[in-house]
């Protein structure tokens, strides 16, 4: 059968092609991503028609490739969205052989279950959407819940800025007296985790009302645990207008802190976040760049960490089918 | 077994609730067609967050209605399609018996198929994108082309606003020469079905070149056909930044017609499309409302005839499972 | 038409016909609940074969119900999964209209996020078994996550055991001086959510260690917040071995609390759990019957609230579209 | 909230049509069951195109109708497949509620596994493509293994002519010594049944052996068990060739019987049947008319019992959720 | 971690064999493929039972393999089709590792949108059974519209023949005064492509009317451009029955033109189809071989060019993950 | 192009890597299995919590392999089952590249159709669970039916012990007058194949009566064929409660066969088994080990065959993509 074979197929090696594309949201990470990694990103045609449709097409043949498309969820966060979903249908009708759709941050992740009756789950359906588009596989930073890795039907590699932010800190502020605090009741799991990173440091959290109709909104604050005569570090995933953030570090000082630093993931800085942080009592300010920051969003105590290569070792680690599993907190 | 099924179930005679759903982007429209049913909109909070992430819940039970929910697709149209998306995400979380999805104007209905390579379908990732939000069935109002009824695995009910436009102009111009006219080599098709509705009158086509890389430009036009000493009625599915259309206007003027007067349905209106109707040669341009048009897109010359009842009288028709085939254009 | 379509169809006005269903894990409960709707279990054969199959068979006509089928996922947990899952297969290919799942206790909930790599998301994964055999719809009582709604793809009604736990400890003790105390750094928003029902009363949490490895052990504990002086109330979704709601609770009192009482919704009582309980400083335990418990699980000091008006009434509601939003704690 | 919910919704009293529709295979059997549901087939427009593409549309409105389609699988039998998944389409796009396939005979129910290597299975394909279609259930008449009811994801009512049949040769040929003898030893379980339905009369087989390649043709026949002296009913699911069925009768005969009749339910007579079946030793052939049988297919000794009571009592039981599970031989 | 990898896993270099597979449709068609690409078909049993069910079965192992399967949907397209069908199922049931459905013609095209109410969307059924099979991907040459690209859930590669044609047309006929003619109002786009291939040579259309019940039949005749004096070439996709297109020719001729060719890609050529064309006014009819023309449709002046050099260097592209995009026209 | 594309791309030749895992249901097979294609299992953390809830995690990276994972469905089944779906579940989000799942024993494999009305096919929601849990192919041993291949979405390698079995037989009692006697009438089928296996030798069958209530109990027990002074070969895909074997090989002594030995695939030896095959009247038993049997399942006269080497070799073939018909009974 060997010789019968022979004649009726035609073999040939197979290679993967490692392709980088980007879309119009955060295109400076994606080209450091893309540096650190050795190529350049694929070069792709868009741009809006008169009436804000957006037009997408890529300028090389993509068949076969082992695509990884980035597109930050920033403001026009809907517009980001929906290119990054058209994207990924080009891909799919160009004959791309995987998928991988990296989210810096992804998008709707706080509306992640029902706060009230007759809302949306709008964390999963965006998940059903990259699937439906043609997603294979999700790359993504610091979920606003862990769960949100559930609500994609396929592999999640969910990276952790926690390291990065918190190596930051213990070289810069190791020698201070430090405490770990979460500005939310919620959040007091991540707050665990950094003070584990840290040492074992103390922990607190602040004790607030919220109204379930503007969960952006805080009402009162009370900080419970000791954060007296300490410096502390207020951890959060995403600072967004900065209220809840910025009133903790307040809190904190009011208590008798020794002084307040803030660390987030995600800098949205939306409406009148540079505002409140530029007068609250915060020493510093930490984020990353998994969304763009303008030079409108520069204020003083503000530092911002790179992503990229913990971005750009994630997809290495993906194409080569390679797994450090420090990358993702232990969760590769 | 009659005695023993009565002791281990409970009956209940079913009835169905219609229930009209609106976005933000239209609700004047929504509106007029909750009215024309004898009903209101179902009280909706709708906002965007901070960072634009839209937010959306519905006041009152919506479990085991019979939803309509409409949303036209007007910019920014990006926004105006994930609102009506995760509408739809939250009625069917909400236990709705069965999501009708109505999108007067439907999005990226133009990139129906493949220009170039490595182009998206996004009028078909559109569709798949409301199946896996939960619709089950969508009405729509002259869709760009028919086909686009078959990117959707269920019920399209299309509606023809043409029966509306063509009376009109028979009603005001019947007793003049008419002649309908094509602008574009693509949509002679339904040139034809509006000579049919008048009577038979002649046909004519402008021959021009498009730019494939900028769909929204026209290049030269030559008309084909006879125009001379004839009203001639242009008509167009919807009127963008309105380049092809006054051009074509235009140039049926220099062949010798005696007038001419425009029909489209859908107004998009986008760009310098004011200022260019207001300049071309034509005596009257005719339109629907499927879209929302404000002060700022009024001129003389402008006559907006309302869709309102052809799609109430749609839903009625979907609600009660009649069949009111002249709605549809005989497509029912 | 009217005349023709009358002979070529035949009409008949549509009833709904509620069904009740019970695997074996926990029938108690479940002939409560039909009992309180006022119908009684369908009759159901089901047993096993001499290597553990599980046989099931209706005994009466299904055709056309509105199908709730009840499980308990207590232990023999796999056994009652699986039984649950084939009664819904049964149902599906016996013609019942609509299948609701009703799982008082939610099998697998713990495990609904990878907690380290290479980890299943089985939380995800029950919920996509169920929606496979021919789970419409999910009724369900305090999730450990509320994330885990959105890893159904369809309605889900979570219902919530903790106005009828807090009542009941508000009426008892409500003239002491409360706090209310959360075992675990994760679960401090549920406390909030008791501290705003008892009016307002401090919150405390327990900074302990878990080895991830064992996620049922705890390592040191620490309470973060005032407890002295004060009747505490420990608060948590669920009593597995009991480990660390003990400990929390010797912890409490080392702490110089005035008492302690123990309210959780899920009685798993596994393993050491009784002896753990009864041995440790809590005045009183009040579970629900979520899961059933035997003459075996009771000591002195256990109070069990039934939950069974809550599931009737929900079914109730869910058969006649209805919202009664206090079910579910305002997310109906 | 009763008042408000008056105001944004409106109510109707549901009820359901059934309505049955006819492809062009066997119309005389769906005649005759609409008939007797008393009503009509839905005027239907069917024909092929000159390429021989078939042409389906529905004179009358079906929107919300429960229908029932029926086709015979029948030569040529890819065309009755492809017309009866066209019409579903059409069903389906035109807002039917329900959609129930007829399937009295059901084409490719024998290659139901893979006898050899690199063979299709398709009869799970069949099912597969009625489910794409848009079917939502099936009903069928005597499948060639049971185990084809679980090809098709979703409820299926395989109805059973074995009574038919056997309470007319009982009736007829009652007062005999009879045994039921199975032409393969695949079908000795039908064969058992029979003999149970006689009144537990002896048992036979035919002992072949089949060419793999061509399933149609048999081999070498050997008779197991006794039926010297006795009238053996020879019973099959269908009759294709009649080569098996009727060396069998010879064979039987061959080793003494008293007399042989043949009983099965679908008729294909295809190729020889007819030749062979005249000249076989078979005193009669019973059959029923779930396949059409011209004028061409009629010869001395031949009976044809209707199976149409039998499918309209199923259709009426389904249409009102009732159940005579005497209608599925105890399997409803 | 890499010493202990050795020893848990093996390693293999991977590999893909193309091989090409055909139905008995339009063998000859596949075989010229096959030979251009350097292979053989493989061997496959195909034959149909008696009462017309297809049995298909692969003569080798396909497993692993990069499987290209051949069909040309001719009449008795049904069968055709199903044939198709059935060889997809057995190659994903033989593990084939990618199956690509190779359409030349792809059989329902022209059922792209509902003509009228409560018709099929055939193309689009076809797109999902085909998927439904195991389809991954799909090529086609000159679909009836674009938008069927937009049917099929995967990647379309769409091959156009009107290179080919008018390569043809202008070598023969480039020194005469040419006009492109359209026979349908709906296809003057396709006009305008052939209008600029040939360097910009004027335009025109037959207006026509159909009778939607018989869209294969003609009405009136209109010719709209000018002709007069000039070589037309009348321009299709398929030609069928050839009633519309050598109407048209006659009405060219009537018109004064000088002469009239005919240039289509499909060659269906059924019912009176050569006697028309032999009786009509054109001089030279020019199509391709993607379905199978027997010795009963030739005729003088019938001009059969090869598809076969595009199919194959189509299929080692996709093969090969290159990207050949002169060969789809631009639109790879 | 190459030029560019080399800037914008990276690329790697790719491999495959087989892994094998285990469940913990039967090891030692699924180690035998592991050393004969050279490899060892992938190290597996997997243990039950309290309650039941089993907890799996595997020691290395999967990302990219070839997973092939082995679990034998024995009792407790259900534990068996689920674990094996968590597994699956594991390796799909940790980014396994082809999932295989070997199944030696298929679990509710006997629930193949629905003998009665109102009961589950279990054996179809097995497969689509497994499907749902992303498994992309199976390898299974001696299926009940064969049909069941046809459950499952995809791939199914059916392995057969009958030729590793007979081939024993005929080595051991190949010189002595054989008869191959079916247990049921269902199974003859299998018989025959045993018989022209050992060239040929005569048939029997056991006519019995089952209470279809009761499927693993029998009745009256009848003899049809000869067995006089044979040396009869019962064969079974089974031996559960051995209840009907060891009544079939009492039945065939009373009729005064030679001598009874019996062969069967599955040993699942459950309740009485044991004794009733110490107390019957066959001489050996031999049954392969696609379950795991204990010390004391041990007894005089039983003969364990090796599956292992048939696994290793599919499992082989698959990685390789080779064909080695002969394991597959012909079927590959």
């Amino acid at each position: 059968m060997a010789d019968k074979g022979a004649r009726t197929s035609i073999s040939k090696k197979t290679k993967k092609n490692l392709m980088v594309f980007s879309g119009r949201a955060h295109p400076a990470l994606a080209e450091e991503v893309a540096e650190q990694l050795g190529t350049q990103l694929v070069p792709t045609s868009a741009y809006d028609f008169a009436n804000g449709e957006i037009y997408v097409r890529y300028e090389e043949s993509v068949r076969g490739s082992d695509a990884f498309v980035m597109q930050s969820h920033t403001a026009p966060i809907n517009e980001a969205i929906v290119e990054h979903l058209i994207m990924i249908d080009a891909l799919k009708r160009a004959s791309a052989k995987r998928i991988t759709v990296v989210m810096p941050f992804y998008g709707y992740a706080r509306q992640d279950k029902k706060h009230r009756g007759r809302e949306p789950i709008s964390a999963r359906l965006i998940a059903d959407l990259f699937r439906t588009a043609g997603a294979d596989r999700l790359i993504t930073v610091d979920l606003h819940t862990d769960q949100i890795q559930g609500f994609f039907d396929g592999p999640v590699d969910h990276l952790m800025a926690r390291p990065l932010l918190a190596d930051y800190v213990r070289e810069k502020y190791g020698d201070r007296e430090l405490a770990v605090v979460s500005p939310d009741a919620g959040r007091i799991k991540v707050a665990e985790q950094w003070s584990a990173h840290l040492g074992g440091v103390p922990l607190a959290f602040i004790h607030k009302t919220r109204d379930i109709n503007r969960p952006n909104e805080t009402a009162a604050n009370r900080v419970v645990g000791e954060v007296e005569g300490r410096m502390c570090v207020l951890v959060d995933d995403m600072i967004d207008t900065a209220g809840t953030i910025t009133k903790a570090a307040d809190a904190i000082m009011a208590e008798g802190a020794a002084g307040v630093i803030i660390a987030a993931t995600h800098a949205i800085f939306s409406g009148p976040a540079i505002e409140r942080m530029e007068a609250c009592a915060a020493e510093e300010i930490i984020v990353t760049n998994t969304l763009p920051l303008g030079p409108e969003h520069d204020f003083e105590g503000l530092t911002v960490l790179s992503i990229a290569p913990l971005v750009s070792a994630a997809i290495k680690e993906v194409f080569e089918d390679g797994s450090v599993t420090s990358l993702f907190g232990g969760r590769a």
